[in-house]
């Protein structure tokens, strides 16, 4: 086999016609904007794949441990992905305004946000239906995937076949945490509970701790009584979270289950060292990384789009700039992840974990 | 002289003493705390020198020509130092939340918010008060650099000198373009008008263009009617931007000032090629990479926050994550530059420039 | 249009069939190679359409100076390319040995040295003959593009007529080159031969300092000596090479243009602020920093395969990271822009330019 | 404690005084010098505080398990530290060569060599003295490093304290891998020597599958018969380095520790899914890529030299761009683990691990 079959060169650069469909006709400007965009499409094709194959691994029950760094793999893959894809836009920036808008006004309605891919990626991952951004005219991200006179194209199919696509990685990941055992061997609703009244108890102190040296900071009583004011609503916060009361409006089982898994990210971030938790914590930080790589690319995707041509009408006739910034904020998955974060303890003032023996091992030769 | 002598070795590394002040109890942890920053206050220095520099350099009236690439790289090294600045968040991130919140809660109330160098900074380029997010219980982000019982630190009398240095760089920078000669060898109240009236009539033509392929995508009447009112808004919008009639508040001589910047980054975006033009226009375009630099390390910055800590209340009391995504967006310095941005025209439509040979020369011999 | 028929994304994303031809039964892994590999050949693509725009400027007799800027935008360009290129590598490292093994073994001969882009880029710029690097078995880099059986293959036909596509970029900007004025508006010889007289004569007296300095340094007295003789060669390699002496067999005229080509370069270099000059010397700059990527690119490519693979013999039958730790090293195009760099003087003991109003301007009004 | 007082800026920003010791006589060019090598500095104090946190936690006999991700952490965070150090010399190369020149002659005979720093870290890792690339006049990398009249410094007191502190991290974590059980629950001659056999027999095997394949390719009974004499020397050399007989005049103590050392990363890169195997490997791969960040921080420095100044005499009196390229070739430090790299099989070839039961766990419930 030779390179060029093998990585179909030819057929490759053939695929930059642009507007024309003509090569020779093309500035080199058209020729960048078409190439970055095919980039992206095919990082993204890859980025699918690995978190199918990361879905379809946690999917299991039990999920064999021996597979958990293949799924690490694929986030920290999907991460550095999105790592390239932000410094991406450093090439986009060779462009100025008026080379890019030589040829983008004639692309309208054409626009990334017709990219079927990031959305496929948004779905898989498990964005939820009510954190989406309107976007113009559309009444919904599925519209602007449709063809001329509305029929489906591919790019809909392809997304409304992955929204059929169960499970989304969150809840795949969200399944395998919630059997997370907790204070002993095998899973259990008293270890979880016992570990989040110890957790809790612990978070408490440290929380008048940390008042006590605020008010020595507060200068006015009025001041004082807003510091502790604080204080207290971040102990309320921190228990109706772990325990899945912050949302009353949520059934039982859901809200066991989100406990569950809320106490297992407390506990793998919480004993990071024990050896049995090594993996699963890795996971949990892969997650955590892979969803900041993909906010950090729609920030600096916004930045890209304000430098080059400014705050106007984006060509899908979305609020440009604006928009690309909102979602960046907006379209969060791993929101319980990013919740726990916000309450760990410093390791000196956390409870002694139960049964610790249970999560040890050693690699290396004991004789 | 030595190496060791000429960087001072020695005494640089004996400033990580933490607040044990005793290196050999600190963790490594602790240690890469102080580290980056630092190493974020030696750069910051640094661009504070440069942009002291150009901003002496373009209160000179007139600005010798043979010095703007000076200027021009004197912005370009800033935009460099904060790209090296964002990708530092890396370091940072290789703490782990626990390890942070070992010496962290200690810190209250310090807090890279008590940077004076960051705040000289925005106060130097000319960010403006009413921009300022408000942070927490400081009434200004002066008081934020109080020392121990509302005593002036150094840090404060940093910043206070810092607001007495005018003119800030953006003043400066402003004069000198408000000087730019449009239409002609050299400035006139005449040839400005004329260019923009020129220019807004090609604006005009082409936003009917734009409007009529927008209408053949539109579907329903009310579609179609919204996109009219879009493109209508534009033009006006245009018109009172570049003749600056978009504040009524301000007085005469403010807005022909306005006028005059806007008319005159215009014209250097619209006719990049001219060789006379050119140094200018790399002035406007460094000008716009350093804030775009700027905006970035901020984002970043918020991502390296949620990530360690989470959305917890910052140590100098601010609202932490959404503080820092909000001044990101809000700490806006050369908003003229920007907004001409969303204006300019693809070349083929611009109209010709009069007394086009003022602005040409050539390097290369012609016998 | 809309973006994916704009973008070609559905047989763009049917292009990673790999060995089996069927995506279904490939490994991620695999899909990562083909797509890394892709997105090079995507960029290498647009890097030679820059460098054919480039070159077909600098062709022209006079090269119009309103275009220069549009050179030094098309040198930049293809720097970010590289830049990109370089971190790309970071995507292949997330591969482990035994991913890549998986289906390495089953490539040969397919090797990235088959990539006919990156041969027509070397042959484009203007790689000599001479500098390459044999590799393994091949008599020469075209056998490696033959197809099976030595049939010419439609990489081979691409450098083949990249071969004859003359004159290559470091020609055709070396001739722009030998053309500047030097000491006054026109180029003639007189102005080039004064100029360097006085050069030298800077450069002498620079020396003999220096050499004061470093005699002050040494400790024995055949110390000293080494240390005068290293800096009268020195003195004497500025000469010779300065009036090309350098290389005896060349002729009168290639001496001379390289002279003239020298001299231009140290010209630009050393006046780099009077404003005439300004893209002159920035067209300099980004032929260096084009160069310097390239060159990194190499070397980082060396790492890669060292980290991935380790030292084996490669898929293309050459020495794998010593040929491509090699090839980084001895493939320089523009040697004589490298050359020059090595003999610029600081400011402060330059001779003075003649002439120096014939390269001034001012944009801004005077009045 | 304030911001100020805990990083201790108005010290630190009194540092950069330069040549004359007088900031306000300095220009930026000089402070931005001054200003990477401290940063450079910072950071290699932070380095050198890793490296002996993992030094010092591999010389413990057993190394505790749970602490081995602290390792795989320290070492990560060197490779970040040595990444952000790569993408400094983008900062430095905003000097042209006539900025630097102004004030580098005078340094004479400052020059980054003498970092004490570079040294101890060399040191401690354990690059060996044979390797060394002489340096101009100086007999040792130890005299550069000497004060006037070759006084001891401190810089030469830092690094003959750093030749003492043994052991090296190589000798170190060489003693760890030394100890790993192959082939069952403890470390064996036997297990070791076995598992070495048989990994050679698919080694053979597998060589054997690729020379068929070459043959096929191979031209001329000449080209074959080379191609078969190279495979051959491929598979001696792949037994003689595992069983350590590369180096015939080692005793064989050193053998056995040499082919225990290379045996065990084998071993640990052929079953890196066994999760009582994760964390060993995990510390091979960080290791190698810290080494890796050093290589490519040597090679970025070659290349930031030779575009700033070119190819002259170094301060320190070095041959300069070609005394750093080499230097990044031949300083290498964990030449076993590189060494192994390159004879890894693909997973399907590899002889079934004996006793794989002992390399498992499972972290998730199992009821």
């Amino acid at each position: 086999m030779n390179y060029w079959d093998y990585i179909r060169v030819e057929e490759l650069l053939k695929l930059q016609g642009g507007l024309e469909g003509d090569e020779s006709k093309m500035t080199n400007h058209e020729v960048l904007f078409i190439t970055v965009h095919q980039v992206y499409e095919l990082w993204f094709k890859l980025a699918l794949r690995e978190a199918i194959s990361a879905r379809d691994l946690f999917r299991k029950n039990p999920v064999p441990d021996v597979e958990l760094s293949a799924a690490v793999r694929s986030f920290k893959r999907i991460a550095t992905i999105f790592e390239q894809a932000v410094s991406h836009f450093k090439v986009v920036e060779t462009l100025t305004t008026r080379d890019y808008l030589d040829f983008r006004d004639q692309l309208i309605p054409a626009s990334g946000f017709q990219s079927a891919q990031v959305r496929e990626l948004e779905v898989l991952l498990g964005l939820e239906d009510n954190r989406r951004v309107p976007l113009g005219k559309e009444k919904s991200f599925m519209e602007a995937l449709k063809g001329e006179g509305g029929k489906p194209s591919r790019a809909f199919q392809r997304v409304e076949s992955r929204l059929g696509d169960k499970p989304t990685l969150k809840d795949a990941v969200y399944e395998w945490l919630a059997r997370t055992p907790i204070y002993g061997g095998v899973h259990s609703e008293e270890g979880t509970v016992e570990f989040l009244r110890s957790f809790l108890a612990s978070h408490k102190k440290d929380a008048a701790v940390r008042l006590e040296r605020a008010m020595h900071v507060a200068g006015t009583a009025v001041e004082a009584s807003e510091v502790r004011a604080r204080y207290e609503r971040e102990m309320q916060n921190a228990e109706s979270f772990l325990f899945a009361e912050d949302d009353p409006t949520a059934d039982a089982d859901t809200k066991r289950r989100r406990r569950d898994v809320r106490a297992a990210v407390l506990f793998l971030e919480s004993y990071r060292e024990l050896p049995r938790l090594a993996w699963a914590r890795e996971v949990v930080d892969s997650v955590i990384e892979m969803e900041q790589g993909m906010i950090l690319w729609r920030q600096r995707h916004a930045r890209m789009v304000e430098r080059v041509i400014g705050r106007r009408v984006g060509t899908g006739g979305s609020a440009g700039v604006d928009y690309l910034d909102e979602t960046a904020l907006k379209y969060r998955i791993f929101v319980d992840l990013w919740g726990v974060r916000a309450l760990l303890l410093r390791a000196p003032i956390l409870p002694a974990v139960e049964h610790e023996e249970a999560y040890r091992f050693r690699v290396e030769d004991r004789s």
